[in-house]
């Protein structure tokens, strides 16, 4: 399948550039060759070759993996990897059902960027899932960029790659963060060092330009922003303890009393730390 | 796959009743019963029984898709189908790939909710294709709201279905809904009658809400509103051509100049009007 809004900003780097230009195929990466088309006159880094492995497990939540993985499939040259146990389509937990493009056995090992979706059960199985945990601590301890949104950030807890790192998770679950030795933090996205964590499920288009900025310029997450036409309204103000009534707060914090218990239960204990470390 | 989110709202009403509670699994539709639980302490609008058609093609944007997927499947007791030409999983022009639940023959024929899409390539190709618009223009004539994102709003004009409705679409193709009857206006959501059209691809969060408060109340779409976190904030101000830089505005809006052309070509003449009409 063609991408096409890879098409629309090559559109706009050859606006950028003085005149016709030509993919070069092999930098680009193979999977994402526009043949006959010269890039060479891209700004020197819209372009990249990065290696993106996006977790998907059964009962994550589609739109925790969908905002942001509809930004870094903007990515110029990137090839973005749908990552699961097995090639078999994974449910999530809104019924939205995704076939992955690759399995943890088989997804590069060396990535730029890894990015882990939260859930609501499936994500408390992940989190005692060896295979899952495995995955994430390998690839984690050399990707570029380790990232998450909601409580993505536990199950990067539970596999050990946030000790020591200011984190986020979604709202409700701020206060299992310290168990996995992470420093928890009330806001949209969380940047510290390598890690980079977003807020409760809408977070990730947040992340998602974030992470553009970082990867391009800002030109580059802008001009991703404008095609999403990120705008974003809700019709109410109910997004944030900070703003939602008293009630709807009080409601969706009692929701999650069961699961904190939960997580806090799935969250395996830290192992001491090395005497060297 | 356990539909969490539904979990979380039945405590949600759980809590706003006075004692446990059985779900009666009839009147939540046969596909969301939870045995062993008693619903009758619900506020009485709080769960439906609604169908919802939501149209997946080749090259369609995911996250048009999935931000009111997303919002629809957090409604206790409703049905939501992702519904394609065949059961075929649909690569969308992000490549992420998503597996349908029902076909085109075997939706639903009466639906409360019809929801489209939008795209790239494929919406215009989707909008020469009888098949769909045929399925469309059937649903479309007899479901309760009819509803899209992003350019899907040029499908549905394909589809007969705006003429004479204020719609609104992807802010670079305002200008192409007219050829379809349709009267344009810049906004987030707009809603005539039963037709309710969202901006360009992460509309869809916005309009997934006013959905929501549409079909049960402002409380259950600012519960929904607050479990998914969603409360926005951009890391630049480019979502709109009205805060973007006249710079990227323009680089943009360049990349729709083909396309623009593209859809008003493949946007069938409207029939005249019956002169009963």
């Amino acid at each position: 399948m063609k991408p096409d809004r890879r098409d629309f900003l090559r559109t706009a780097a050859s606006a950028l550039g003085a005149s016709p230009w030509l993919v070069r195929g092999q930098e680009l990466g193979a999977a994402n060759p526009v043949p006959g088309q010269d890039m060479s006159n891209l700004p020197a880094n819209w372009t990249g070759h990065e290696q993106i492995g996006m977790l998907l497990y059964p009962g994550m939540t589609a739109l925790d993996f969908v905002g942001p993985q509809h930004m870094f499939a903007s990515l110029m040259g990137a090839t973005v990897h749908h990552v699961a146990k097995t090639l078999d389509p994974v449910v999530c937990e809104s019924n939205l059902t995704i076939v992955p493009t690759t399995t943890l056995a088989d997804c590069p090992r060396e990535l730029d960027i890894l990015f882990v979706p939260g859930g609501g059960e499936g994500t408390l199985e992940a989190m005692q899932d060896r295979q899952i945990l495995d995955f994430l601590s390998d690839r984690g301890s050399r990707a570029k960029l380790v990232t998450s949104v909601c409580v993505g950030s536990l199950l990067l807890g539970a596999a050990g790659l946030l000790r020591g790192y200011k984190a986020t998770s979604h709202w409700a679950t701020l206060s299992v963060l310290p168990l996995a030795g992470a420093h928890p933090v009330e806001a949209r996205v969380v940047h510290d060092r390598n890690r980079i964590t977003g807020a409760g499920v809408s977070a990730g288009l947040d992340l998602g330009l974030s992470v553009l900025a970082l990867l391009r310029d800002q030109n580059y997450a802008e001009t991703t922003q404008l095609l999403a036409e990120y705008s974003p309204e809700p019709p109410f103000q109910a997004g944030s303890p900070r703003t939602a009534s008293p009630a709807v707060t009080a409601l969706v914090d009692s929701m999650f009393v069961t699961y904190r218990k939960r997580a806090r239960s799935a969250m395996p204990a830290l192992p001491k730390r090395k005497s060297a470390a």
